[in-house]
């Protein structure tokens, strides 16, 4: 598996030559970012260059999130689709092969029609990626608190999502798997191995507070290794099916961070040291 | 446009021969049927003789009901399978080109999910269907009771309904269009005229009663021309688009009629002579 | 039907202005353009201007050619996207709702493979449409020669293009229909008539020589009502099967024009009035 | 890897019982059949007493070949709908998850027109299988005389595979990899390790003469390790992608064997002993 960074977690981080650097010095392979950071990357040190840092860094770009707002109207949508077309070109550009988007587990919309809508745009949006050998990630999202926190529960089960990405149809997409997804759905480790690794587009990891998983929040997260995620099940679960892609950090809070980016990034490293020790080879 | 009769509103009818009978003696050009009773219409008459039969009273099948039961466990779906396929080749025997089925609007399952596996189970029965050069339509059902009749909303909306279709994503779905329905979803004759005509897969005719349309239930119909619907907006705003299929009767009630299949069927020649009478030409 | 104009068969055309003005002078109701043209109208006058030119002038814009390029590489497919989104754009908001691409009757690339990848492109072309709430007109190539003038035969007939359609699986993909093609293509009367009209996105109008049909060269063509094509049942059939959409001059010829842009126009509009006579009402 | 027999190589195999027998004996663990021979076994023993042979013998089913012809008129493939239910019914009785078809590299039928055709119905054929969650395999063929032994070349490279794979667009869709079409279109170990293990539906083992090349006949295999191909290659890129699915044997000739089917197994055996020697742990 690949080790990642993404900003979030980190605190400040200026943009994402700062981010790359970090991910570097701690013992990071790959980071998360977006279009708009490649494309201000470009901006500041031209494509070869931005190309060559990276590379001295050894520091690929494992994936880039979903900039069209596929959840609101059509006009929205439609909107979005010029930039996803820039993030995709762009992207791909950067070898980049992933591109990722979170599914709320619940809506203001009513909730089968916002499936057909959702299935509609998600499917243009996979065939628009497909195009420049760009995977499609589509991440559940467990917390209990947020399937209520719109009107109309939606989607937030592993299983339910793989057989709607069967539904979309389209051979590029796959899961997100999130330590903490899995961990507030009541995952198991049978429940990763039931997957085939090409089934899993993108996974990040971050861990969870001891309370009740019902009380569990979306945006108080912890470093891995901190909370009662079981990163033993988790992580070995990926490996004996055999999943090669990247494992990226990503932590939610409320607060910001008092602790310095460098700080940050240099917990994250020995986090994920921690946590993959246990591993097996 | 086709004039048809079904055996929902004309009591008891001993099998489609008398179902055929009826019609031919009181107007119409067409019936709808299933794929059970084409099969027992054959076994009392073989088929070079039945389709005689159909010939000499000038009635053609006009559509069968999808007998697959799509709304309950795959394991149930899956079993129906082999019907739907026996439902095909008999029906296409007959040169019928249509078979229905209705979409409760409320559910008891997760409506976000169930509409994922409703959208593949519809979308295999119109492939199997299209091998048989049979259209599938999607009737919405309007009673506002039956929004509610089960734990989830799902889809009762034209609109959103017509949005679904193409999602399923085969050429040979389209709608089935009820005046009850219409009507209890506040339909209007710009509705019906912002479609094309190959949209409408089959259009069936009953009347409402006048109560507030909050309260008019879907069991609890009366023969076109007896209740509140403006036929005249509905069946002309069909004329306009160019709508050329069937239109067939369906009454759905409460209590058994207690007039005899002769009468009803009298009477359905009368309303449907009634209510066409104010259509252009 | 909604009679149109399109540049080629006027000889010097400035701009999409004097095409408009050409139509509306001629009686005409429409006319064929591009997403370039569009755009450029814009820049010249402005978006509110340029709406209000065509709202006095009576014209409508009927549709634009598909730009991007799906017969070559991925790569330069890719490239096209973007083009193909401000095209969309740009016919949205000129309230046209087509966008049409020609299919050569034979190809270098292998046929089978070529068909596999140009499925995959013109399904991706019809969806980022569709967002727009714009059609994709799909026409076949009917001159013999064309059929030998690649290594490889591709597709030609009708009814083989309607089914390819139906493959590509997007609802809002349809024929263009042009007169040339039919003809070529050994055409009948039947043969539109087996169309139900939703089928057709756009129709063509021009003549052939009157030759060996095998010899009808593809841009060797004449004024609707010079040639040998059968008008009176082209134009019928359209009628017969309700088809209400814009049927647009398309002469294509080996030598330019020697007459002006006005004289071109004018015998457009005396040829469409001739043609049109025959047709019933 | 799990390494299976089919009769194809053992000569006069009375039956899938006599099948799973020799492969029990001969250190095999599962064997390719057919829906029909999986309803006659049930038919001798019942389907209890038949699940109960398979588990003494510690033998599984790896695949069942598709009945369906899809290469023939709409007509013929209709017909074989219910035999591939029926087909998928008893497979997954078996817990047998691979439904198996060649696709010839030439056919009579013009290539691109054919290639439509093919879409549909391995599509629908796909769909079927998918609701008993039955992967479907195509087998890409490679030897050069087939190329032209009918008409028109159709597709027999491997990557042209996968981008059909994509266009038929249904996710239970992948390769079956035959070590005799891996070699005769030029395959690499590089070919191989650049699929992910999910896109491998089935893998067959024949070995092939040592001949030039174009001169390889399809009918005219030899025992694997008895001819050419680098099974060190062809098996270590399968190992190093992670491929877990089964091996089969699939040996075809042109006179029948000389041999008993209880010596062709036991050479069957030996064969695979020895070609899996070399493989990486």
């Amino acid at each position: 598996m690949i080790k990642g960074l993404s900003s979030a977690g980190l605190g400040d981080v200026k943009n994402l030559e700062e981010l790359i650097l970090l991910a570097s010095k701690n013992g990071f392979d790959t980071v998360d970012t977006s279009g708009k950071d490649l494309r201000n990357f470009v901006k500041d040190k031209g494509l070869t260059e931005a190309k060559n840092f990276l590379k001295e860094k050894n520091i690929t770009i494992s994936s880039i999130n979903l900039s069209v707002e596929w959840r609101e109207t059509d006009e929205v949508f439609r909107e979005g689709l010029s930039v996803l077309l820039e993030d995709a070109k762009i992207a791909a550009k950067f070898g980049c092969t992933r591109c990722c988007t979170y599914v709320l587990p619940s809506t203001d919309y009513p909730a089968a029609y916002f499936m057909v809508l959702a299935t509609k745009r998600l499917r243009l949006c996979a065939q628009v990626l497909k195009e420049f050998d760009i995977q499609l990630g589509l991440e559940f999202v467990g917390p209990h608190h947020l399937r209520v926190a719109w009107e109309n529960p939606f989607i937030w089960d592993m299983q339910e999502m793989i057989d709607w990405i069967e539904v979309i149809g389209e051979l590029n997409v796959g899961l997100l798997l999130d330590s903490y997804h899995w961990y507030t759905t009541g995952g198991t480790y049978e429940d990763i191995t039931s997957l085939n690794p090409t089934q899993i587009v993108h996974v990040h990891l971050n861990d969870a507070k001891d309370l009740p998983v019902e009380q569990v929040l979306d945006n108080d997260r912890l470093f891995p290794g901190d909370g009662v995620i079981n990163f033993n099940s988790f992580l070995n679960a990926l490996v004996d099916i055999g999943y090669q892609g990247p494992v990226v950090q990503e932590i939610l809070t409320k607060e910001p961070f008092k602790e310095s980016a460098h700080d940050l990034a240099k917990k994250s490293g020995e986090a994920f040291t921690k946590v993959f020790s246990s591993i097996k080879n």
